[in-house]
């Protein structure tokens, strides 16, 4: 297997960055400063790595134009290092990516009604269902299970193990990790004398294009209208969102997040890891919720949101969490105290 | 694909409902009061959207007969629109789920000691293991595993990629969702000297009949006595469900929450999303858990129960939180100020 | 099928312990001292449960030699009767695990390139990529996808519907459950004028030996550097780790635990179910966190760690946790009662 393998220059080129230095340097892959090695390109993107900059052993450094002087070695100098770095990741894991067979597997049985566009892989043991549309230079994983109806966009890469249900409509350059499951029934059921009585899932799931979707997450279709995730949007793993959620473009929501029925998050929100948010309500755009924060109200204004408390010594919070349940008595001890306090 | 269509007089007959207005007008699907338009049946199960009720273009609503008169169009008149509407949307559903093919796919790998019964479905790459008995009109969908010796009832329907490991019983007319695993083994360890040794899980799960399990949820098999998931039980995603934990008849839980091991969950409780139940407990009937409660303690009582803090900006929130870890002081501070308040 | 059976004194040379009683005494099984019958072997690890003991109707009962003579029935003594127990399970497992067949399925897909080693199985509808190199008496279970390049050891179980990605390393003797997804990309992305750029995960998942690993639990690949996880840890269901996270020897993480990007988990941990801990800190040795706690920041002392509010009903709590967000003004107030309160 041949390694990827750039010269200074060419990525310089390839990123649209200047380059400072040896434009011969070879540079045969990328790594952190700290463990970064001859043939390595590293980056500063942080402050807090700065020290790191001066010992690094990296053949070159993606820095900002201040930070230039302070590189032992080669660099490419651009005015966002983060992003510069994301965008030369992908080209390391380009080759990769590419070693794709193309064509329908001999162990795939699809529908003789589906579409598969040109260049389009559908590997082994892949499941096709009837109607289905697939398009161009999309990758379909081993194992994949796709509805019947559901149509999938060009330039899409779907991992192993994922089911997708019927009449889902996936996008353009949308990856999906394994595991996870799209299109799956809302969680919907009528009381009745006689228990619990199924409604049926009749609307879809819609997503939009350059949407990731991480491993081991579900999404459920619509009840009657659909579930919809915008353009951009980022979704980690093992994030449960409930029937007709709509999530505006640009929204990143990290791991583990729950998001109940008939939610309505904006755009460009960022959703830490662990939040819970019940259903039926709005969130405006540009709203940041930190780690493990429960949302049981509506946002209607941009912001930080939080709730929870701190974390102690057990045996500190366990004396604290019982004084919780007395919290309404405390505020109003105080205020008896506070009347009782003032000058007759 | 022929759509499914009814005259609003059959769907009056199938429903058991009055029919008031033209009972030959055609019905072709379902939506909600807002977005519904001609052909499309919708329905009024919550006041708050009465005023919908209105304005909408349905050429037919399911109501009370109390707002039969404010109807514009059409209606049924059920005592329990809601109810009434499940089960409508059932009727339009069932199309879809009746284009089986039936029998075994030529990609399935059935063990010739396996029953299956008839008009039953085996889809393509399917493994089932051997001695396991399958009942009749049941669909094992695409990619699914079924470990030795397990038992699946009649009329069920496990969707794509589920595992099912050895020695499971599934009741009739159990509905599963994709990436379930039911079965697997329960997180059982003995500490030693070198470590932790593994505790064989050589209990089973059983399920009864009419349960609903979403998709990505997993329940782990008994360490010795088994997992009992009761009659009517309705799970929703990504929900864990630990060995030997057992929950009552008609029961609801909604997605992402943890049941630890050996708890027992009565009958007709509700758990909503994210509520995490601590090992070894017992909750008896009728008991309502809101949303991200963690449970450490047995409950003893019918009701309604919480945990957790209200939500703030996280600026604001991030004092509060800080101020908790000293709830205790707070308590003995105001006890100490009541003591000198007191007239000497 | 034959049951497995052993008589009382083969049981006591296999486990290395005390047969006190009849060495001919016929086991077939293991139960609780509440279910067991005859022919099955029971222990009595916690005195909690020692009334039990008076009453069993189990055939032998493993037990410390301080509790041998309340014992009604023959006994095997052992100085730790939980750990005998877990040994004895393993025992009586054996056989069913040994029922593997052997050899490729000829359902499977495995590249040429790929390396299987002796009395290994590899069962129906697996797909090994190039360059996979799998060890001796290991088993693949229906349905997985394991990536280009991943190295799996000796004697490991991955049971159905697993997906490994490339790249990835695997120990010896390891257990992984169904759904699990190992090597899938880290949520990396840089934001853009244009929106989120993907971060190309090029690290690797390395997981060492007699690890388990839950059922739909998912372990992301490093961004550059890799996610580690020590020997002898063990890891629950639906566990989401994301990457560079390093988990440290022995350590057990219980179900629905969520560790963000770049945490470090010292050795000889214990992380209860449900917790959250937030990415880039470091969490030293012999920590133990209780469930449902949110870390949000380092652990540099052992001990054990809590967050979180008691549990009420509902009504009471709604109080309370309305009163948490007035929680530095009471402070405050406090003070001032104090100030106020102290004689002139």
């Amino acid at each position: 297997m041949s390694k990827t393998r750039f010269t200074l220059g060419q990525l310089a080129e390839l990123l649209a960055v200047d380059c400072m230095g040896n434009p011969d340097t070879t540079i045969t892959g990328l790594a952190t400063l700290a463990s970064a090695g001859k043939g390595q390109l590293s980056f500063l993107a942080n402050n807090r790595y700065q020290s790191a900059l001066k010992t690094t052993q990296a053949s070159a450094v993606i820095v900002r134009a201040d930070k230039m002087h302070e590189c032992p070695c080669d660099c490419l100098v651009a005015s966002d290092p983060y992003l510069t770095y994301a965008k030369a990741s992908q080209l390391f894991d380009q080759q990769r990516m590419q070693r794709r067979e193309g064509g329908i597997h001999p162990n795939a049985c699809v529908s003789e009604s589906a579409v598969i566009g040109a260049e389009t892989t559908i590997a082994a043991n892949v499941v096709i269902g009837e109607n289905v549309s697939i398009g161009r230079n999309t990758l379909i994983g081993p194992g994949c299970s796709i509805g019947d109806n559901t149509v999938i966009g060009d330039n899409c890469i779907l991992y192993a193990n994922i089911s997708v249900y019927h009449d889902v409509t996936i996008g353009n350059a949308v990856m999906v990790h394994s595991a996870t499951v799209i299109g799956s029934d809302g969680f919907g059921f009528a009381p009745s004398a006689d228990g619990w009585v199924k409604i049926a899932q009749l609307g879809r799931v819609r997503i939009g294009d350059n949407v990731e979707i991480g491993a081991g997450t579900t999404i459920d279709r619509g009840a009657l209208d659909d579930t919809v995730i915008g353009d951009n949007v980022i979704i980690d793993n093992q994030v449960v969102i409930a029937h007709n959620v709509t999530i505006g473009e640009h929204t990143a929501i990290a791991g583990a997040v729950g998001i109940a029925g008939s939610t309505r998050i904006g755009k460009r929100c960022t959703i830490a890891g662990g939040v819970g948010i019940v259903g039926h309500l709005t969130i405006v755009d540009d709203v940041h919720i930190t780690v493990c924060t429960v949302v049981s109200q509506s946002i209607n204004k941009a912001g930080s949101y939080s709730s929870g408390t701190s974390m102690q010594n057990t045996v500190q919070w366990r004396k604290n969490a019982v004084r919780f349940s007395t919290l309404d008595q405390m505020h109003r001890r105080i205020g008896a105290l506070e009347k009782s306090d003032k000058p007759a």
